[in-house]
């Protein structure tokens, strides 16, 4: 039988956050350390642990944890090996997985962050019930976590899942982290949308609230105030990357003809900015068979705690040591 | 415990292929029908019983078949449903899996014909101990079945796998009998090659066999054989189809993350002149984590033998009666 609680650490790479979560997603407690303040991954897991064992003795659960789920740039779930960690502080490879067991002495699983949050949406958040959806993460870059038939998708290496990287411009596309051009997630994450603000500044003419800033600095957030405060290019800005974003969501609908796609992070909180043209591009690049059956949702998971509940998610899917 | 025996039936726009089929892929005998010889899905259904029916006697498995398994162009897997049956002679939705077992007392499953091969693939051909690839079928189109963790991905309404209907060109693309343009199908079918011929044949100036045959005509055998006898533009069809057929292989790795692609049908069967720039193409189009890490293998399946081995293998499937 398992124990009542589990803990959900969530390794980004500036802030590492984690609670403590009971069955129906409440979380008891949460806080977070510096992912970067130890150069050593030793001593990072020595403070995780302190942390977290003063954590559950004030609220009493000590012996009470199923499972440590964990969600970390490029950890893989089959291995729980962090296999090349770009943005955090240590050598990788990293058995974070076996690493954190034999500290806390409590059976852990790690996986990549839009997995987690895919899990945490389906355990606790706008997917409950739902065996076929993807989630899209649209933060600095575009992730994503697939359920079929109740499972998420890992494939045969524990890598699957990186639609961020489609390509979506065959020609002059845009230069992605990854070393190639035009990956969805250089045109719909918030940085691509930032990269949109400046094309359309440089290359247009009209009038904008957005010119009023320095072109360098401009973030999404600032494309979305323009807009909120009725600016037409920036209108139009959420318009080409939702007109992007709805080409792929379609393209995806034919391989594994989802319920749902569930947005996650900062854009998808823009409303109907992005949802309206994104639902309306969705539908004009749709396969015949499959218009007016997909949804596009928001995550429903409390943005504070998201992260957390995501990877905790996976402490309920342990084997106890 | 299931019965010794298993039938598998292949629905094609022409013919109807059907056999008896033991649990190693050998088929004991197999037979065909015209699909449209009858307007009444009735009289079709009760001539394939007769033949069927004879076949059995003959071949003394009388009550030993397990089941019938049947791959039919838009057949859905949940509902036993063919729901919108372009090619095929009779109104739709056919309720043909219930229509199937009632007339021959035997539990019936359907699903789409790349599915059908996909499942066979599995079970008796070149995946067999894959849990995750993709079948790709380049026929007069291209249709795809996907396995992930062993299972055939149906999505929500069992119809995910539409693979031919991922844009590849969205500019300019072709006109694909979705209604939509620049569909993999367009560009990688036979038929989509035979396209290729005729614009590299009323673009480019260079002579080429090509050239000796009315240009309306070319079929993707006459590329293949200009291509084995030398022709240099022949080849270079082969290079741009492989090319583009590359690059949707490489998307389609970041989904699932397969260990295999298995290519089957017409095309498949071009050997090197169609693997190795598809290989080549695959890879430099290929996110960095799965760089080398996905064959692109032929499919196994005696080619006469294929549809019927593909659909019969549904009939381990089916729950008994």
């Amino acid at each position: 039988m398992s124990k009542p609680y589990v803990i959900g650490i969530d390794i980004g790479g500036t802030n590492t956050v984690f609670g403590i979560v009971d069955a129906r997603g409440v979380v008891l407690a949460s806080s977070s350390i510096k992912t970067a303040k130890h150069s050593n991954i030793n001593d990072y897991i020595d403070e995780l642990h302190g942390e977290l064992t003063r954590m559950m003795e004030v609220n009493d659960v000590v012996g009470k944890i199923n499972g440590i789920g964990i969600g970390a740039p490029n950890a893989n779930y089959f291995t729980g090996i962090i296999e090349d960690g770009v943005n955090l502080p240590w050598p990788t490879p990293i058995p974070l997985a076996q690493m954190m067991t034999d500290k806390f002495g409590i059976p852990t699983r790690i996986t990549n962050d839009a997995n987690a949050a895919a899990i945490g949406e389906m355990t606790y958040g706008a997917a409950r019930g739902m065996k076929d959806f993807i989630m899209i993460t649209l933060g600095t870059g575009v992730g994503s976590g697939i359920v079929i038939n109740g499972q998420v998708v890992y494939g045969h290496d524990g890598f699957a899942g990186e639609l961020g990287h489609v390509i979506m411009k065959r020609n002059n596309g845009r230069l992605c982290g990854c070393g190639r051009t035009g990956c969805l997630e250089t045109y719909c994450s918030a940085t691509g949308v930032a990269r949109t603000a400046r094309e359309f500044l440089e290359i247009r003419t009209e009038p904008s609230l957005l010119r009023d800033l320095p072109i360098e600095s401009i973030t999404s957030k600032d494309v979305y105030d323009a807009a909120v405060a009725g600016d037409k290019m920036a209108k139009e800005i959420f318009e080409y990357t939702a007109n992007i974003l709805g080409e792929a969501l379609a393209d995806f609908t034919v391989f594994s003809s989802p319920s749902a796609f569930i947005l996650f992070g900062g854009l998808a909180k823009s409303g109907d900015l992005l949802m309206k043209p994104l639902k309306e591009s969705m539908e004009r690049n749709m396969l015949k068979i499959f218009k007016g059956k997909v949804k596009i949702l928001p995550s429903e998971l409390k943005e504070a705690d998201a992260a957390v509940l995501g990877a905790s998610a996976l402490g309920w899917e342990v084997k106890p040591l």
